[in-house]
């Protein structure tokens, strides 16, 4: 017997036609005595229509009723899919995230998973249903429904998954799996067949879009195998575990990730003395403004004042301007440079620590081509290099040769 | 201060601007010490969508995933109206059928409410919100959503008013109340300034479709006065409520209600013997077939059987053929006859009772008319007369004329 979750994107399920093969799939696939969770995203379009809806009616798509509004739509899903399922003979019943036990924090628009109660789940699946569970969705303690942010129907999967310790997580996809770079940039990517939680952890945070960094955390935390597939095919995919064979454990690195959703803050003279540079940072955390790369310099010459150069998601540039708006007026700072045509390069592998020629590898390869390094940060199974956009792509492709077309 | 509920159906919040208007109506009435819940219906043609999309994949379009799909359309339309009543400066809340607490029935389809528990509704008011809840739902003592069936959302509106004890329940509908005939029929037919719920609910029952009878009877059961009047003007619509001025108490009839929506059955040549006629009953009851009109006829020159004849909705024929099916492989019938070209014409009056003319001169017309009467039955407040459907204008036309007409 297996106890399989099965989450499959919006897209997958975008239309009645593409429930049928989804059925038809999960059906053939399925001894008697294996249990699935079936985890469904909104049909297609459905979240950015309801958001359109929603801005015909108020500037503020955001908050308790956004989330009101947009869990809807993986509602009208899951009801479907339990339908089509019904349809070809197969008991079905489908659970929101309220009836599938999943307990969130208050925080509307980004609810984080406190608690996974999966009674309900476990007593439908032992009485012989597939069972069909809203993504992307939850409840707080005192009945209020919440979304669990970007890529939140991922963790929905993964959360299940630990709390009913299936053996397996799979995440459908339209692509067949996690590779060392992403195909479009990079045509001779490869596809990886094993890699660590703490490796696509950082592949997913430094911009592998495959996987959302919290769902591969939850997998980790749960010791969840999550498995990558592709929707359209039988291939098997990428497969995300603690342990992975002794021939991927030779891997130095495993991929190279870029992102291009960055911009660069520089916070020119603020005051050197406890408390400043502080502020700085607790402001924007107050905004959900994530800070990520920082370097402080002080200057020889004027001991009394420090610069921070640090970046930030170039989707939250607008709420940071307003919080340096904010600060200018209560703190005395020379000048805030902001640049938001900045990228990041990271190559990413559990097996470099220990191994110093990576790293120099890595900007011996953007030296060759011209490519300036603003910030260098590093973490025990990263680097990761800030560089101009206009020359991320070329930065990508040289480094991902380097490493991966030689052996 | 005044405790108000307010509801709007799917046509009053088909569009975000609609949804403004009524948000604008709302607010200008609205005195800072009034508490207003609003009960809405899906946006215009969602409920239609969404079993048209569900007919794309089942055949069987009711159930409990039916409920879980078809919940959605409500609760997109309180979302954004909470959302319209934030953005013009109100706290507004939006909660679906769980939320406000509305415990039904485990029958999908057509749960009833067994309790209503309007503690965060009253906390919500208190807090300075306009409260939007989701018509039509409900939520089982197992967690599962249900739909409360057509009408629901008048119901719900009528139910939170009792359980809060509001000064009104308020249905807004695109006609201006309820008229002592359809005007559609009867051009000159009268709106009705006050009704009784009793004979509002013999009239939701005889057909006339502004009320839903179920939900008439919860005004009733818990005492809710009822205006019902249009979403498109400020006149004063119709009020439904237990007592009514004495000039409205000296109407012997305050309307004539008609209903095609009827099917007559006559099965002959039933054994007399205790138990058959019973079991004709008990099957159509288990398959949710409601009798209506009933009439047992026994052969004076055959003792050994007899002829029933009686009225079902047309619309539960299909459902009622398979009963009959099933029933002739174990009964001895000698024909079952159906004739779904019949209709009901109505009059209803709480003042007709002691007044046997008011009979005499609804038959009397009918037959000054040409008009054959199949059926005969009698309420406290009212008479029917099941007629050729072919005839079923002419004779509410005659019957209004008799009756208001010349006073």
């Amino acid at each position: 017997m297996a106890l399989i979750v099965k989450k499959f994107g919006g897209s997958s399920v975008a239309t009645p036609d593409k429930m049928r093969a989804i059925v038809q799939r999960v059906l053939k696939g399925k001894k008697p005595e294996d249990k699935i969770v079936i985890v469904v995203s909104a049909m297609g379009d459905t979240t950015d229509d309801l958001v359109t809806l929603a801005k015909q009616i108020t500037s503020k798509t955001y908050g308790r009723e956004m989330d009101m509004l947009l869990t809807t739509g993986e509602q009208v899903s899951i009801a479907l899919m339990a339908m089509a399922f019904q349809e070809a003979g197969q008991k079905a019943i489908s659970f929101t995230g309220a009836q599938a036990g999943i307990k969130t924090s208050d925080s509307f628009n980004k609810g984080r998973i406190l608690a996974l109660k999966p009674g309900r789940i476990m007593k439908a699946l032992d009485q012989g249903n597939i069972v069909v569970v809203a993504g992307f969705q939850g409840i707080t303690g005192h009945g209020d429904i919440t979304t669990l942010g970007r890529g939140g129907s991922d963790t929905t999967a993964v959360a299940i998954a630990g709390a009913i310790h299936a053996d397996v997580c799979e995440i459908y996809t339209d692509v067949d799996g996690v590779y060392t770079s992403d195909p479009r940039v990079v045509p001779n990517a490869r596809k990886i067949e094993q890699i660590t939680y703490g490796e696509m952890l950082e592949m997913a945070k430094l911009g592998a879009g495959v996987m959302q960094p919290r769902a591969v955390e939850m997998g980790s935390r749960f010791g969840v195998p999550i498995h990558v597939r592709s929707t359209f095919s039988e291939d098997e995919g990428t497969m995300i575990q603690e342990d992975c064979s002794m021939e991927v454990k030779q891997y130095l690195i495993r991929g190279v990730a870029s992102d291009k959703n960055v911009a660069k803050i520089t916070v020119l003279g603020i005051p050197n003395k406890p408390g400043f540079a502080y502020r700085v940072f607790a402001e924007l955390a107050e905004k959900h403004v994530d800070v990520d790369m920082i370097v402080q310099s002080v200057r020889i010459a004027n001991e009394g004042v420090t610069d921070i150069t640090f970046t930030i998601a170039r989707t939250d540039l607008e709420q940071a301007k307003a919080v340096f708006a904010n600060l200018r007026k209560e703190m005395p700072v020379e000048d805030i440079l902001i640049d938001d045509k900045m990228a990041k390069v990271s190559v990413v592998g559990a097996g470099m620590a220990g191994h110093p020629g990576i790293a120099a590898g890595m900007f011996g390869v953007l030296g060759d081509n011209g490519i300036n390094i603003e910030i260098i940060s590093t973490s025990e199974i990263s680097i990761t290099c800030l560089i101009a956009e206009d020359v991320i792509d070329k930065a990508v492709k040289a480094i991902h040769a380097h490493f991966f077309d030689e052996d």
